[in-house]
C-alpha cells in the first residue's frame, strides 16, 4: 500500500507502554483482591446507557459522549439514544434497580471500568480513565458498620500500591448541617457549606467574609461557623471539642455519634493515616453521612486520590424503594500517571516471563519445547527463543524484555544451565525441578 | 423524587448477573494466565480511535460507532473525529507503528478488552463483546515456529474453560493458492478459495457448479480444485495425501512444509484436538499462510470459537515497515453465553467470601472485626454480620451469598466454632489458624 496514514495520540485518551500498563495490571489486581477480601462482589455494565438513564438524575455537568452510527440503518430506531457512561454510579443504580429481585441484600458490589468524559483534555484531567468504586446498598436501611469498613478497605488498597504518604479525611455531613442548623442557619445551611467548601481554595477570611456577604451572617455566627471547620484530629477528641462548642441540636448530636463509631472502630488499623477532619464537605449534594476524601501528604494540589460517602437514597430515579448505601472511588488513571510521571513509582517489566530457554541448534527445539511445557505445568512463565541467532542476539532479547532468567540446553557434555540475569550467576539446574523464588519472579 | 423513569436492557449489550460475570471473570483470569505463561506482553488502548484510523484499511463491513458530545464546543475539534474501535487488530497495529521504537521484537502481545459493532443483533451477535487477542509480530521475518505456538496456547485456554469437544482446523492458505496457481487459476485464484469457503453452506456440489459457472472452469478442474478441499486427518499423512494429487508449484510445496512443521510441533501436545483441514479458507484476504479456526464439535452451528492466522504485513497503512505477524482471537462473550444458556457450564457463586462471621451482640463486634482482619492477612477473604439479626437471618445471607463456611464466636462456654455450608458440619476452631482447601474456596 503506498498512502501511508500516521495515527497521532488522542488528546485526554492515555495509552501506557507494555510496563507501565504492566504495572496499572498489578494494581488492578491488588484492588480486586482487596475488595474481595471483604466479600465485595464484581458486576461490569456496558458501556453505554440510555441517554434519559444518564440524564435522569436531573443536571448532568459531565460532558457526555453520544454514540451515532457511522452507517446508520434509518428504519432501526433500537440505538438511537445511547452515550457512554460518565461514572460508574449512574449505571450501578440502573443495575441495582433492573436485577433487584435477584440480588443478595445488603449487595456489597465492586466495578473497575472504565468511564469517558468530554471535557477539555489537561494534565491529570483525562477523557477516558478507569473508575475503580465499591458501594454497599441496602433496602431502608443500612448499618454504620459499613461507614467503617470503607477507610479500612482504601487503607489496605493504597498501602499495596507503595505510594507516598497519604492520609484518609472523616467526617460526616450531619455533623455540619447539625451545626449549621444549630447556630441559626436552616433554609442557607446548604449554601454554607458550599462556601465552607472552598476554605482550601480562599482561605478561612475569604470564607468568612462570604459568608457574612452571601449570606448576610452576623460576624460572630460566621466566626462560630469557621469554629467548627477548624476542628481535626487523629482520635476521638474531636467530638470532645466539636461538644465544647456548644451547640445543641439533634442532626450534630447523632453525627457526631457516627462519627465517634467510625473512628473507634477504625483507629487499630488504620493508626494516624486516618484523621477527622471536621472541615470536609464533599462537592455532591446527595451525601448524607460520613464523608471520606483521602490525600496526599507532599502533593496538595494533586487534589483527591478517593472520594466518597454515604446517601440516603441510590436510585430514587428509577425505583419506588428506598435504597441507602455508602460508598467510595478510587480515580486510578490520573494517580498511576503521576505516580509514574514524577518517577515515584517505577513501571514494571513488560513481560511476566521468569525463563527464556535459548536454542542454538534447529535439533534442540523439539526439547527446549517440551522443557517449556514441563515448567509451565509447574506454574512458570517460558519463552523459547525463536531462532538459532547468535548468544548474544538471545541474551539480548530477554534483556531487553527484562526476563530474570535465561535457560542453557546442555552442550559439549555439560548439562542444562541457568543464568540469573541480575547477578550474572550461571549454575548447573534440573529443569524438572527448578522453581525460581517469588521475589525473583517479580 | 416522584418522577422514575424505568430503564430498560440494551438490545445487544450484554449484561451479567454477579454469578455470571464471575464466571466470565474467571475465564479472563485464566486466559490472561496461559498468555503469559507463554511470554505474551499486554496492552491496553483506548476504546476510541480516530474514524480515518480505523478506515484506513479500507472499506470496513463493520459498522462503526461514532461519537459527538451531547454539549459540543464548538471551538475545539480536538475529539470531532473519534470512533469506538470495533476490533483490537486495528488499534494494535496503530500501536505498534505509533510506539516502534519503544517495543521489543519479536512483540509478543495480547489484548483483552470490549469492542462495540452496531450491527443488528441477535442471538450469539453483540454489539458490544470481550475479545481476546494475542498476536506476534517481527520486522521483515517471522519465523514459523510461532505458527505452532499459536495452536497450543489456544487448546491450553479451551482446556481449562471446561468446555464440550472442539476442534482445532488448521490449514495454510500457501496450500490452497499453489494449488490453484499448479492448476492454471491465477487471476481468479483468490475468487476460487470465496467460493471453497462456501463449501459448509452449498455443499461441495454447489462449490463445483460456482466453479464452473462463475469462473469458467473445465468440470476435471473444478472437481480436482475440489479434491483438495476433501483431504482432513490428525496426522502429517495429509500432507502426503495433497502430495498425491500430484500438483507442483512451489507456493503449494512451502504451504505443505510449513503445515507439516505446525503438525509435527504438536502433535504431542495438542493430540486429536488438532486436525488439519485442507478446505479452511478463513475469510479475511489478508491471511497468507497458517490459518486457525476452532470449533465445537457438537455445535457446529455455533460457527467458529475462535480463529485467526497469519499475514505478510500487519501496519502498511501507517508506516514503512514490513510487519508479518501471525495472531489469534477467541470470541469471549459468544462463547461464554452460550455454554451459559445452554446450561453446559454452570456461573460461579457470586462472590468469593470464605467466610461469614456472625456477630448475635453488639459486645461481640470488635472481636468479629480482629477475627476478620487476622483471617484477610492469611489471604481468606471475610465479612462480618452487618446487624446482630437472628440465627436463620444471618445463615440465610450466607446461603444466598453461596459462601462456604459460617464463624461463631464463643459464647455460653463453647469456643470458636465454624460451620461448614455444603456438609452442615459444625466444629471447633482456632480463628488464628483455621484455613479451608482450596476446593473448599472455589
Amino acid at each position: 500500500m503506498s498512502k501511508i496514514y500516521k495515527p497521532r495520540s488522542i488528546s485526554g485518551f492515555p495509552e501506557w507502554l507494555p510496563e507501565v500498563r504492566a504495572l496499572e495490571l498489578s494494581w488492578i489486581d491488588h484492588i480486586r483482591k482487596v475488595f474481595e477480601s471483604y466479600g465485595f462482589v464484581n458486576i461490569e455494565t456496558p458501556a453505554v446507557e440510555e441517554i434519559d438513564v444518564l440524564l435522569s438524575k436531573g443536571e448532568t455537568d459531565k460532558e457526555i459522549y453520544v454514540l451515532n452510527r457511522l452507517q446508520a440503518d434509518e428504519k432501526d430506531k433500537s440505538d438511537a439514544r445511547l452515550a457512554l457512561h460518565f461514572d460508574l454510579t449512574v449505571p450501578f443504580a440502573r443495575y441495582t434497580t433492573q436485577h433487584f429481585n435477584e440480588l443478595t441484600f445488603p449487595f456489597k458490589r465492586y466495578q473497575i471500568q472504565k468511564v469517558w468524559r468530554g471535557e477539555r483534555p489537561q494534565e491529570g484531567r483525562f477523557r477516558e480513565f478507569y473508575q475503580c468504586d465499591i458501594d454497599i446498598i441496602n433496602p431502608e436501611s443500612l448499618p454504620v458498620h459499613f461507614d467503617a469498613e470503607i477507610p479500612a478497605v482504601i487503607d489496605e488498597i493504597l498501602q499495596g500500591f507503595g505510594i507516598p504518604a497519604y492520609t484518609i479525611y472523616v467526617n460526616n455531613r450531619k455533623i455540619l448541617l447539625g451545626y449549621m442548623n444549630g447556630l441559626g442557619l436552616t433554609d442557607n445551611a446548604a449554601m454554607a457549606l458550599r462556601i465552607l467548601d472552598k476554605r482550601d481554595k480562599i482561605g478561612p477570611e475569604g470564607v468568612k467574609k462570604q459568608l457574612i456577604e452571601d449570606l448576610k451572617l452576623s460576624e460572630e455566627i460566621a466566626e462560630k461557623a469557621l469554629a467548627l471547620a477548624t476542628i481535626k484530629g487523629n482520635d476521638v477528641s474531636v467530638i470532645e471539642k466539636a461538644r465544647a462548642l456548644g451547640i445543641k441540636n439533634d442532626l450534630f448530636e447523632e453525627g457526631l455519634q457516627e462519627l465517634e463509631y467510625v473512628l473507634k472502630s477504625l483507629g487499630g488499623f488504620v493508626g494516624n493515616r486516618l484523621m477527622a477532619d471536621l472541615s470536609i464537605v464533599r462537592g455532591f449534594d446527595y451525601y448524607t453521612g460520613t464523608v471520606y476524601e483521602t490525600k496526599l501528604n507532599d502533593y496538595p494540589e494533586f487534589g483527591t486520590v478517593s472520594g466518597g460517602g454515604r446517601y440516603e437514597d441510590l436510585a430514587g430515579q428509577y425505583i419506588a424503594k428506598k435504597l441507602p448505601g455508602v460508598g467510595i472511588t478510587i480515580g486510578l488513571t490520573r494517580l498511576l500517571d503521576k505516580m509514574v510521571r514524577e518517577g515515584i513509582i517505577k513501571p514494571k517489566r513488560p513481560s511476566r516471563t521468569d525463563v527464556l530457554i535459548t536454542v542454538f541448534e534447529d535439533a534442540q527445539r523439539a526439547e527446549a519445547l517440551s522443557i517449556a511445557a514441563q515448567m509451565r505445568g509447574r506454574g512458570l512463565n517460558v519463552e523459547v527463543f525463536h531462532s538459532t541467532q547468535k548468544f548474544q542476539k538471545q541474551v539480548g532479547y530477554a534483556d531487553k524484555k527484562e526476563i530474570p532468567f535465561v535457560w542453557f540446553l546442555p552442550v559439549d557434555g555439560k548439562g542444562h544451565e541457568v543464568k540469573n540475569m541480575k547477578t550474572g550467576e550461571q549454575i548447573a539446574a534440573d529443569p524438572a525441578t527448578w522453581q525460581p523464588t517469588v521475589e525473583e519472579r517479580t
